[in-house]
This record gives C-alpha cells, sequence and structure tokens, in this order.
C-alpha cells in the first residue's frame, strides 16, 4: 500500500486524488496547498488530511508524493521530496528553465528515490498500442513522423505571459511523444511560428502556431504542429511511417452517432480537451506509478526524460528567434 | 443521500456496488447475496455491511435496494422491495414468464413505490444521442429501424438451458431499444431463427441465431438480427431510417489504432461485451435512478416496460414455433 | 471481335453503347429502339447503324445482342435473338410473370445459346470482394447475410404502376445478390411492408418500404432491407456476418473531403443513384460477356438465376398479401 | 471541336490520347514520338495520324497540342508551339532549370497563346472540393496546411539521376498544391530530408524521404511530408487547418470492402498509385482545357505557376544543401 501525499489541488490535483484514493495498491493521506480550503475540501472529500506540503515531506510513513503544484515550484519540491526519501510523481515540465531542470536531475539522482514525471500521453492506450506495434515490428524501421496537436481554444494572453511560451508549455508533450517514439533525441531543431490565432499571445511576445522539424542521427525525421485553436475539439493524433507501412492514432470521439441527412453524413467532433482525451491515461499513469516504484521495476518516464524534452523546447524557442536550425547537444 | 441496499454480489453486482458508491448522491449501505462470503467480500470492498435480503428488505433506514440476483427472485423481489417501501431498480428481465411479470407489475404499481428496469443500452451514450437527434427532428419521421445486436461468443449450453431461450436473454435487450425508439408496441412480430453456431445451444432445445421483424400500426418497420458469436467482438448497432435522413450508432472500438500496411489497412475490434461496452452506460443509468427518485421525477424506464419488452419475447418464441406472425395485444 | 446489336436507346441503352464501343473485343454494329430518332442519334454517336429490331435479329453478321427494351419485351426478344443464333445480354428482370420468365428460359435452352442477365451488382468490385473473401474462406461458414437497398428518391406512382411491384422491381436486385453470396435457395420468404413513403404509391397498389426475410435449408439466415428513400443518397450496403468474422460492403462517397467544425465532422454523402455506382460494374459486366461468349466459358449470371430472383420476388409477393411464409419450390 | 496533336506517345501520352479523342469538344488528329512505333500505334487506335513533332507544330489546322514527351524538351516544344500559334497543355515540370523555364515563360508571353500546366491534382475532384470549401468560408481564414504526399515504392537509382532530385520532380506537385491552396507565395522555404529508404538514391545524390517548411508573409505556415515509399500504396492526403475548422481529404481506396475477424477489422488500402488515383482527374484537366480554350476564359493552372511551383523546388534543394533557411524571391 503505497502511502501518498498530494501537493497541489488544483483541477490536476483533484483527477489525481481521485485515482489515488481509487487505486487498490495506493492510499491518499494527506493533501497540501497554498489555498488552505482547497486542500481541505479535497482532503475531506476522500477522507485525508489536509496539512502543509512541510509536513508532507516530513512524514515518514507518506511513501510516495504526487507534485500538482505550480510549475515554478516542481523543481524544489522534487528535491525536496527526494532529499525526505519519498518516491515522486510529478506533472510536467520539470522546470521552464533548462539549467535549474538539469540541476533538479542532478539532486534527484544523488538522493537515488524514484521520480517519475507525468507525461500522459505516454499511457493513452491507443499511443500506447502504437508503441507496441512499432517495437512488434509491424512496420519496419521507423522513417517519418508526424505529430499533430492542436487545442481546441488559446489560453488567455495573462496564462501566456507565464508559461514559458508555446514550445516549453505545449509542445514539450509532443517533444516527450518524439522521444518516447523514436527513441533517440534529434541532432537538429527547426521550428517556425506565429500568432496568428490571437494577436494579444503575439503582443505577449508567444507564438500560438508552430512546425517544428526534427531530424535524426541515422537519417529519420519528424515533425509537430502546433496550433493553439481547433474550432473542432482537442487534435491529437500522431503518424509513423515506416518501411513497412505506417501507423496512426487518431482522435476519440465524443459518441459514435452518424447523422446521414440531405447535407451530408455528420459524424461526432473529438472529446474537447485533454481532460476528456485523456481522463484514462492518468488513472493508467497512476497505476503505472505505483506498481513500479512498489517493484522496484525501471520508471517508465524519468526526469531525464523531462529534462530532455525540455532540451528540445529550448532549441526549438532559439530557432525561432534566429530562424537557423539548432544542434541538440548529444546524450553523453 | 440515497441509502442502498444492495441484492446480488455477482459480477454485475460488484459493477454496482462501486457506481453506488462512487455516486455523491447514495450510499452503499448493505449487500446481501446466497453466498455469504461474496456479500462479505463486498461489502468489505466498500465499508458496507453484509447481512441478509430480508434484513435490507426490513430496514427502515433504507431508501431504496438494487436487484441484481438471479431472474427467478426478481419478481418477488420487487414485490417484497416495494411492499417495504423501497425504491427498486432492478436488472432486466422481469421474469422468464410473462404472466408473473404482469402479476409483478400489478402488485408494485399498488404498492406505489418506483421501480425502474435495467435496460443498461437507454444509458449509453451513443444511443442517448440517437434518441436525442430523432427527438430534435433530424431524421424527420421514422420509418424503419434496424438492430444489430451480436455477442462476441455463445455461453454453454447449461446457461441455456435456464436462460429462457433466445429471445427472453438476449435479444430482450434489443426489443426494449426498439420500443425505446419506435415509442409504441408493433402490431406484429416474425421470428425466424436456428442453431448454427453450436448444435449444443440446439440440443438444449433453444437458437444461437434469428432474425425478428416487427411491424407498427402506422406502416413503421423494424428489424433486429442476433448472432450468439461474432468472432470480432460485441457488435452493437443501431440504424434508424427517417423521412429526412439516417441516424446510425456503432460499435466503440478498443483503440484507435491503424496499422497501414502492404496486407490492407486494419483498426481494432469492437470492445470486446457488454462490461466493456457498457460499463458507462451503468454508471449513467445508476446516476439517472439517484436523481429520479430523489426528485420524485418520473422513471425513465419502468417496470411496464420490462414487461412490454417481455411481450415481445413471448410474441417471438411463439412465432419462431408456429411459423406465422403473432399479433402482439395492445397496450390498453 | 464480338459485333453486336443493341436493342433500346433509352438511358441504359446509351451507357451499354459506350461500353460495348470502348471495349477493344466487340463493336457497335447497330442500335434500334421504338423511338427511332433516339436509335439515329446513339448510333450517330457511335458512327453504328440504325435499324429495326427485326434487322438486326435477322443480321447474320451480328454475334450478340444487348437487349436494353422495355420489360415486356425482353422474355419474347431474348426467344427470337436465341434462335437468331445470338448470344444474349439482357437487362433485367426477364419478365414480372414468373410463368412467361420460365417458358422464356426453357425456350433459350432449347435454343442453345449463351444468355446472360444484367444484375450489374454482381460485377461491382466491392461485392465481387466480397464474395471472393467468403471464397477464400476468410469468415468460415456463411451465418446471416443482410442486405441494406434503399432508392434515393421514390420514382412516381405512374412508374410504380407498370413496374411489377417493388419486389419485382427493386428487390429483385437484392434476390439475386443473396442468391449470389449465399449460392443456394432459400426455403422460405416472408415479406412485410407498407407505403409511408409515397401514399401515392399505396394508391397504386405497391409498396415503398419493406423487409424481407430468408431462411436457407441448413439453417443461414438471410435479410433484405428496402426503401424508396433515403435523403442522403443510394444505399447499398451489405453485411455477412460468418463463424470466424464478418465481412462488409459499405457505400461509395461522392469525395473523401472532411469538414471538422464546432458543429461536428461532415463527410461527403454516397455517390448518388445506381448511374454514379455502378457505373464501372456496366463496363465490368459487358467485358464479362465479350470474355465468356468469346471463349466459350459458363455464362456467371444466367438466365436461370434471373428466373430464381424473379421467383423470390413472386414469394415476396405471395407473403406480403397473405402475411404468411411461403416456401420456395426445390431447385430440382 | 478543337483539333489536337499529341506530342508523346509513352504512358501518359496513352492517357492523354484517350481524353483527348472521348472529349465530344475535342478530335485527336495527329501523334508523335521519338519512337515513330508507339506513335503508330497509339494514332492507329484512336483514328489519327502518326507523324513527327514538326509536322504538327505546322499543321496549321490543328488548334492545341497536348506535350507529354521527356521533360527536357518541355521549353523549346512550349516555344515553338505557341509561335506557331498553337494553344498548349503541357506535362509538368516546365524544366528542371528555373532559368530555363523564365525564359520559356517570357517567349510564350510574348507569343500571347494560352499555356497549361498538367498539374493533375488541382483536377482531382477530392482536393477541388477542398478548395471551393475554403472558398466558401467553410473554415473560416486558412491558418497551417499540411501536405502527405509519399509514393508507393521508390523509382529506379536511374530515373533519380535524370529527375532533377526530389523536390524538381515529385515534391512539385505538392508545391503548386500549397500554391493552389494557399494563394500566394510562402516567403521562406526550410527542407530536411535523407535517403534513408534506398541507399542507392543517396548514392545517386538524391534523397528519399524529406520535410519541407513553407512560412507566409501573413503568418500562415504550410508542411509537405514526402517519402518515396508508403507499403500501404499511393499516399496523397491534405488537411488545411483554419480559424473555424479543419478541411481534410483522404486517398482514394481499392474498395469498400471489411473484414472484421478475431484479428482486427481490415480494410482497403488506397488506390495504389497515380494513374489509379489520378485517371479521373486527367479526363476533368483535359475537359477544363478544351473548355477554357474554346470559350476564352482564363487558363486555371498557368506556365507562370508551373515557374512558381520550379521556384520553390529550387528554394528547397537550396535549403536542404545549406540546412538554412531559404528566402523566396516575391512575386512582383
Amino acid at each position: 500500500m503505497l502511502r501518498t501525499g498530494l501537493l497541489g489541488a488544483g483541477r490536476i490535483g483533484r483527477i489525481h486524488a481521485a485515482n489515488i484514493a481509487a487505486h487498490p495498491g495506493s492510499q491518499l493521506v494527506a493533501v497540501a496547498d497554498v489555498d488552505a480550503a482547497a486542500a481541505q475540501a479535497l482532503a475531506n472529500a476522500h477522507r485525508a488530511e489536509a496539512c502543509d506540503a512541510a509536513q508532507i515531506l516530513e512524514d515518514p510513513q507518506i511513501d510516495a508524493v504526487l507534485i500538482a503544484t505550480s510549475t515554478d515550484t516542481h523543481a524544489p519540491l522534487i528535491e525536496a521530496a527526494t532529499r525526505a526519501g519519498k518516491a515522486v510523481l510529478c506533472e510536467k515540465p520539470v522546470d521552464l528553465s533548462l539549467e535549474r531542470a538539469r540541476a533538479c536531475l542532478a539532486v534527484a539522482e544523488a538522493n537515488g528515490r524514484p521520480v517519475m514525471i507525468g507525461f500522459n500521453r505516454r499511457f493513452d492506450r491507443n499511443f500506447a498500442a502504437l508503441r507496441a506495434a512499432l517495437d512488434a515490428g509491424e512496420i519496419g524501421q521507423a522513417e517519418m513522423l508526424s505529430i499533430t496537436s492542436f487545442d481546441p481554444a488559446p489560453p488567455p494572453a495573462s496564462y501566456v505571459k507565464v508559461s514559458g511560451g508555446l514550445f516549453r508549455d505545449m509542445t514539450i508533450h509532443d517533444f516527450d511523444m518524439a522521444n518516447f517514439l523514436m527513441q533517440d533525441l534529434p541532432q537538429t531543431v527547426r521550428a517556425v511560428g506565429s500568432a496568428i490565432v490571437d494577436p494579444a499571445i503575439g503582443e505577449a511576445g508567444d507564438i500560438d502556431t508552430a512546425i517544428v522539424t526534427l531530424t535524426y542521427a541515422d537519417g529519420r525525421l519528424a515533425v509537430i504542429k502546433n496550433s493553439r485553436r481547433a474550432a473542432y475539439g482537442y487534435d491529437q493524433r500522431v503518424e509513423l511511417l515506416g518501411s513497412e507501412g505506417m501507423l496512426s492514432v487518431g482522435n476519440l470521439l465524443e459518441d459514435t452517432l452518424v447523422r446521414a441527412t440531405a447535407k451530408g453524413v455528420r459524424g461526432a467532433k473529438p472529446t474537447y480537451f485533454f481532460l476528456e482525451r485523456y481522463m484514462a491515461a492518468y488513472a493508467e499513469e497512476w497505476g503505472t506509478f505505483v506498481e513500479t516504484v512498489t517493484s522496484g521495476a525501471p520508471i517508465p518516464v524519468t526526469l531525464a526524460d523531462g529534462v530532455a524534452a525540455l532540451e528540445l523546447a529550448e532549441a526549438a524557442t532559439q530557432s525561432l528567434k534566429s530562424g537557423e536550425a539548432v544542434t541538440v547537444r548529444t546524450k553523453g
């Protein structure tokens, strides 16, 4: 039974709380949040205790912490929690600063406790099935990856200002997906982008539409397409062309009803946003964390993976500014 | 808070238990089963009490009972529970005997307590969307309904022997779907069938493959296609042709991965069976029951609906034997 | 080079004329029609001669005739053409009277010339692929066939009056499809139907909506669903359930454009009607006729097949009137 | 009646010959080819005359020429034919040298005769429907275009050597599609690529896998994905994201048969290659040329369009070599 403390009682924190409580191998024992009332309400709903983050970290009865706080606290909390001997599941990104994230990685590695980063898409059964089919050799050798990742509606400019920019905030999921499927870091990153959806995003110094191209040492290629707006809903698809075929993952739809009339044949839209699309993935993610920590098996999405995705975000940010290709530092 | 007792701790009982426990408007307080150990285990998992059925019916603190016991006990339990003042949600069918089911309906009506029958498909979001689109006039007037309902694999002959036969056991869901979508009882029922999937089913006096045709007083038509075996999984589809178009509901798929190779383009199979396909529908069904009973709103699937579906099953059984069309008694 | 005379210069005749002219193994030499101007125009377009039917039948230089005249002339023309030693491709149906069709079959068999009936759907590449997959054992043994066959819009009542009724005019294609795929005649036919699309069709003594159920000696079942109106276009689909899976053929669509907006995801309608859907099938049909007649191979869709489909239409017509199942005479 | 001479009796020439002969507004009068036997055979098949190219150009009775010869002869033939007063439909590309193509454009403009370039995809009904939906405002303002363009199998290295390279030979179609849909030239072109499909292509100095990114002055973006090999067939898809939704065009499939078995649900592959996919587009292209030339309406795909596509191919070739973004010269 993994006794778990939850740091962060916001929207994502509440989803994690329900998963922690529902899993037969874990127990939600404590919830902390800078908003004490929110922590109390969430704790009550799951018969857990509300306390502050420090108490959770100091409590020797707590085996694991799930970090779902604001991004700027991720790195210090990972460091403190691993120092306190806890296993950690932390929401992405590790930090907006690559340097800070690398420092955190060094500390966590020294502390020797398992840290998993919450890249939820790896636990989506569709993307997982794609990876499994690739590993099974169903399309031979991978050659070209294409990721479509569009949000249904842009965030307010106020959010954009503190987000670290499109590549660190949104594309970071796609960079991790590329790393997950290509199983290597790219050699070069090229990014183009513009603020065409909402001029206020441009005024805030960010972009809302982007295409990022990745090249790999062995000749493979990848492309990530991002938009902050798709009027028809959250668009999350992957296509992987290989020497013997293509694997592709489409969207989940709101329902299977089809209306055929004189106007055409109309089906449902994709499920609205990440909470709808990835609800099952969050539960799968937590289940994997519990099993991994309990059994001592290798963590499937490591803190190093979180840093790697951030490296690509950093490279894309530089490429967008300079207009040039950016070479990614080699792994070693 | 609807204080609920569960009668029956088998496979379906366990699903209902989880839904009762998870719903914010209900509480699972007691579980009974002829297998006392099963009742105890399920009660423990949800911090409820294990007791016997009589205790649940007598307990004035219990507001509602969910009946998930064997079919032969449904009618007496509905009668006893409504007599004891409980609201009832009972699994289908009401009884294998139409006469017994009608008697139960008379008793329950006299007792004046709400009774809902667990026709789960009405709560499937896809079929519900079809009905909503019909009600919204999207295809004008309905003209022809076609229901495809295939199980993935046939049950053992031992089950078939006590099942009441294909029409009362399996098609009854489809009869209710026809009633739900056509919003009237048919005038005539014609059935053809054979034991072509498994000869043992034929030796047990039943069929495993059937087509039932329904005609309505206003000229509308319906057809139900049943098979006990679809090698590709549970096949549950509906097409409704109307004067201005067609509404159709397809299967849910295991995942959205598509493999395109030299051999063709291959997608996933439908989700395996009713538990996978209708898991969300069971939760929706329970939520509807809680809201309806709590608010005093009309029950959406009544005991009379359960009897009506049984009437069609009875008519189909007769038609299969005689080879003739069977006229359905008019409602009044 | 199959020197061919065309009898009938109407809409279907014009399509056949183009196919006869375009095929490298055939030549359109003469065209006849009761409307001499129509015959002349069509002959001109293909550098052929316009003449009357008798001339075509008497011309020893003409090897084959394609009969695309009105239904009542089919049987006498088949008899006369085979008597004159021509190979014949005749549009369906053989005749509206089963008795007359059987007499025609006897005469044609005595004359010993090949007669093929134009059941165009057998030459549709999609249905042909279904049959090939069945023959290849891809779904094991066939168990249940379901044919959906809806026209886009009902014909005028004036057409209906001389059509022989829905089963002889429209369903006859579906009866042949059932015979093609089930490779046996059914044992019983049951039909229900109504005039729900257009009351004028009912006043003309016909129906516009029907469901026909077929049972086979070995326990297999089939159902044909017909409507004279589908607002979204010509709906021509087949599903064949077998012991190891299902084969299904869907509609051809007008285009592959998909529009995803806030209102849903909208694709194209099916191609409008039989000319659009089966244009390629007509060419394939003619090609098969040319190859078969030229090589002396067995005719793939015989006059006997035309009579068999008519037998089922006759049985369905009787069943509709009586409300009873009708037993189909055995083949021998 | 557009009296037409065909230059080139190869594979594409034969398709054009059939379309010219079949169109009611045009007549195939003469065929020329460096292989005189091929010209003779094709001429015979359509009752046309075989002659040499010079004769066709000099014949005052010939109104139009269709140029389907080898690429190196396109520019001189366009110049000669327009000088001789013919209307011209010329296969792509204009030339492998941008400078030569520009010179040809200048000559043709001076000659004042209509020249259309055979970018067949503009006449594919699916892409045409996408453009029409865009023009009708169905997705608001275009923002991001994504073109997938994969051949089924790589050409031999011998072909690659004389092809002008992937961008001039294959991507040129996609550059024209981008120009057609974005209705402006891009500002910058970035290309990455590798020879990962076939090392022999790399040894021949070319690539077989590429991603090209385009940026537009108003912030719009586009990406083209190319591969010389898709094991499942010719993959030709377009997605256009706009402010109010997405338009996408998928592949045509070999048939609509779907096989559902225990192994999954398998449908047909895309039609094999460009001849299968674009057969109808070639006829539409020719029909448009005939109507345009006959009516004096503006040519829909001009020689200038052919030069514009070549400019992008040139820019992509440079970008691939340098690794840098290449700025496209502005239109004026």
